[in-house]
């Protein structure tokens, strides 16, 4: 996990643990429904978790903030699985701010290397960490996720467009070709190992990148994990179409208070996010209405998120109507067991030699790579049929 | 209609009219999107409408009443469309009130006959006037949809079983054996109408009208048109499942103040009501979670419906969190596309031939005849193959 | 406290324990204002807890199970005080569920005698009990706060009128003259001790039980605190009179899990709270708009409790419009500081020997005794007044 | 009046026509509630309406504009009381846009003079209209009112300090020295009116213009109509101080679709409407929560305005718990009968000879002038013993 310590990557860490030590059920995790039972993924309790982190902060540290900030987990699953994320926090390593905005400012103190020589560089050192930890467990199959904070947009450059030129402009020292999460991509790549970008960064998403990802036959997908507010609109967007109820406007309104609300704060962080949010309701309406989507940092909530959605409509005879949801959940909560899902769902396509974009993971992503379909039953189905063998990629 | 001057059926009435002058777009009716553009479907605007009413009160004043007190329609599109209104208003003959339960003293000034010899002298009083509807406009087809008051609900009788005992039980003079909406419906399958039912009363939903309906042929279908709030819940809980997210609790709540909400006040009828609405939420989960449904007549609220929804929910390591809806829609608008579609998807049938339940209309009821899947979107897929040919029956 | 292991009755414990550890705020006192500093309270961290409860359950039990299910409190600061906790465990008795009502049934284990002769042997019992109680700690000033479920609404008898008909009545075996909560007022007005209803149930509010209670010249007030809905309905419904706004409907619904929640779920027992509750609105306004109170036991919410209020009402030109509020939170983290608060005030009172009515408490409670003001901001001044010796008793 | 046309304008006039032809109750005039019955305020109905609009629309259209767009008003009414809003055409005057941003650029066609000399020939020519306007109609006092839309934040210059200077300044041609607001100020204090500003625009709050009003011995005040959300703040705000619950987040978002909404699209207009609803939450409970008010302008809601509030609060022990309230009205409904009150209320002051800042009216705005108590109550007792001879100023 790119984050490892963060607030996702320490439920993970607990949530895997706590599978193992048979302390809590699979709840949340999609990848547990019964539709998925004979298809033959990695036990969840079964994986080995290990990663980079640019914080000074052990995973377990990152369990107990969530857990006393903010009230989430239980002291004596905390105590009972401490000793396996103690475990796990050798197989964390430094990460990269190389690249990286000032949003990190507002993240504490940093323990990764002030200055590296160049993109390159980098990426060899995070791609010989990933082997490293494949190596000493013995593992099969590595699974690159990004939970890290996110990033502020990236501009297109000349070098993005084949792999060849990008190799070369990563070579150069000082060489701001790409941001952090696609250094950590291409290091994944490298390493043979898949990529999942569960942000809304570039990472793989960049097309000299998935030149060389397809070129090595990895998997890798992205972008964003669907985990709320999108989630929602996702369900409710189809039904006023199924009703031809005619949407006016969907403003919808976030409020979060962790680190990544904090990065958020940055406007130019925020655009990319909100990119990433908006654009689900009319690409499924099939025109497009007002739409709002608004984040912004509360830092009182802590892990806590939520989102107020006001949908104004038009029914028979032009009457205005309206539906409002309030969604209140915590952040790394809800994203922790897709996490885990996606890393079964990847392993699984690695196990059968499968690479390229992953696009029937799409109903886990905002932004899913190469898809358009956002109606999440549509995308369930697809999920359903090319895991359970009914074969047919979307 | 049965109920023709109640609030669904002056709005059917005044959006058919506006249809027909080309005042008003079809918003709101499922049945004119471009999936059912080349079935052949009747154009809404050539409807002839005509029902029973027990009231003495007429569409227009029910479009007026809607109007003036619910700030419903434009009152130019009103003026435009009386003169059609009016014209449909001779084919308004007085209902039944036969059987009916106390509940009709909130309904004001009655205008159905006080006292008739027999069940059976009523369903030939009423399936003479739809014969004679059909006559004087030279129809080709009859569809009879209940958009009556609520009933309260029918305790099963041995004379439900069988047509041959029921038949013998409504010629007695007195006889109780049906409650008011199954004489309509014997009425309807004896003219050859189909029959439909939005209201959750019986209609046509005993054993004994059912044998009658299929030896004659015509096609059937009902209960309670799903609206609002199920409707909702019938998209929202598929989410929840689709994420394995835990529902603890589903906590419904619905205020209103129309003559429904008056009938329903009485906790006979509001039995029946919530039957209809409850049982959603664990067919489609497949375990059953604390649910509840309340409804509450606010009469302010007038013809405004208000469903406030609290959803608490567990996920990944067993985390409480809830998400909430609020519905604020005007029942007789969101209703009434609804009949038409039914009226044009029904005539659609009896034009192709096929009588019996017609189980592809699950999608608009609470409580589909013979049909168990609750979730919309499955509901939708088996609308959109039946009536495009792609010809799969649920 | 009577219920002294309850909700209410362990978050006392734990905080009263944590004020005088230094380890919180008095955050949600009242009583810990600027505006009453001077006054010469009893220091919060200085009480003595003690009281009767009928389950076998410790405070310390009833504080880890508010911990476990609900995710209240910090387990470093229960560690810390739970000696101070177990110290208080001696000073809870069996308490009395003489002429208690079936609801009793859902609320586990009894731990009081199942059997006593009589009404005034339960009264002598009690007695003792807080006799002893004082004694032992030495205390100037004892206040019994009822803080124990709700019970169904008492129907006035002719015994109630008279202290001399009751004595008469209550001495003979197996009378049930009165219901428990009234037997404990008994009790404390014979031992000396200032009496507090922070509940719907009858207590001290029977003119028999009053007139002994003047005749002792010991202080009491009640009933029902006010912590949530009914708190912002009484700043709320003031607006809309100040502003001439006109209410035209005000519905309410509360759903929460706690053990309170299940004994309301007895119809008998809601009916004494909801009576409590409703009220407010019309005194407010002067003039009765439908208002409604519901209230539904949803078990998964546990101690939480969720408020919905839908508030319709008419502004300039009859034009109507809404307002909603939610109010989420935990029902003992609510009540406890108040009764911390009615505490110290109570026994502020005793220090300055005053009897009778405690009417300047009346912005405690939902139904204040002797007060008709309802809104809360006259009933607020009234405190301040009386207790920073204005002295204007309302 | 100043923006007579508009939704507020127009709204006043509808509604005192229909005042004076008894069409309608004072529903919402805090000036009819009992506690003014006495005091001799003009009655609301024989008030003479007219003004200045810079739209090249008439009163009338603003009426239709509300009812055909945005569902107010009864057709009935409006077509009774047609003959007097067309009367008072006649008393309303081209506007002025010298010295107006940008933001007129959404407001439509303009019919207010394209250049005028300078300021000071402005005020001049917006005083003669006044003066006339009250010669005319025989009037014993006016009061002008501003409900055009908000202007932009003014920087403050050394002009605004005297009014020496700033009359110098004003005689400059093309001088910009002040916002239209301030223009209609001057002319309204010039022809001896009271002059109160229902937006947030600067108006008379600019030392030299208050400086000449002192002076001339006119009574006024501002600024910008408390109409809504931050009503309910200055209302629920003192319960949490009151209780002693420590308010963590405030966090509200308004959004609105009427022509105030799309001027404060302009971030530099929204500024200053943002200003004068963020403070009050501070300034009553002294300390400083995080708070955040937004404002969005969803095109589709017209004049409906939809507030959605998240309080975030710590009760005992410091836990974390929350309210929600959702505000549901119309703009220019909730303001209108304002406008009336001040009229007569301003109208009183004049009669009884008081000039300078009316204080006393400080319930009616946000950001009262010279008044720092943000408190609802305490406001309103202020209006109540000021206008009944209390006459405590406060």
């Amino acid at each position: 996990m790119i984050g490892a310590a963060g607030g996702i990557g320490s439920t993970v860490a607990l949530g895997v643990a706590a599978l193992r030590k048979g302390l809590a059920e699979p709840i949340g995790l999609v990848s547990a429904l019964p539709q998925f039972e004979d298809v033959g993924l990695i036990a969840p309790g079964t994986l080995v978790l290990g990663g980079h982190e640019v914080r000074a902060m052990t995973i377990l540290e990152g369990v107990q903030e969530l857990h006393q900030r903010d009230r989430l987990f239980d002291e004596r699953m905390i105590a009972k699985c401490a000793p396996i994320i103690r475990s796990w926090q050798k197989n964390v390593r430094p990460g990269t701010i190389y690249g990286s905005s000032r949003s990190l400012r507002v993240i504490g103190e940093i323990a990764a290397p002030k200055r590296e020589r160049s993109p390159a560089a980098v990426i060899e050192r995070l791609r010989a960490d990933i082997a490293s930890f494949a190596r000493r467990h013995r593992l099969d199959r590595v699974v690159v996720i990004n939970v890290a904070s996110s990033e502020p947009m990236v501009r297109s450059a000349a070098a993005h467009a084949r792999y060849s030129r990008l190799e070369k402009a990563l070579a150069k020292p000082g060489s701001k070709a790409l941001p952090a999460s696609s250094l950590y991509a291409l290091a994944a790549i490298e390493a043979g190992a898949a990529y999942v970008n569960f942000t809304p960064s570039a990472g793989v998403a960049i097309p000299a990148i998935r030149e060389r990802a397809d070129q090595r036959g990895v998997p890798y997908m992205g972008s964003d994990g669907k985990t709320g507010e999108t989630l929602l609109k996702s369900v409710l967007a189809p039904m006023f179409a199924m009703r031809n109820l005619r949407i006016l406007s969907w403003y919808g309104q976030n409020i979060l208070g962790n680190r990544d609300g904090a990065v958020l704060s940055d406007p130019r962080t925020r655009a990319s996010k909100v990119k990433s949010k908006d654009g689900v309701i009319s690409s499924i309406v099939g025109y497009k209405p007002m739409t709002h989507v608004g984040i912004d940092y509360v830092p009182s909530l802590g892990d806590w998120k939520v989102a107020w959605d006001f949908v104004h409509f038009a029914g028979f005879l032009n009457t205005p109507m309206h539906m409002q949801f309030i969604w209140h959940g915590s952040d790394s909560i809800l994203a922790a067991p897709l996490v885990i899902d996606l890393a079964r769902l990847a392993a699984h396509e690695m196990r059968d030699g499968r690479g390229g974009p992953m696009r029937h993971l799409a109903c886990f992503f905002k932004n899913p790579l190469d898809v358009t379909e956002q109606k999440h039953g549509k995308q369930w189905r697809s999920l359903v049929e090319h895991v359970t063998g009914g074969g047919e990629r979307q």
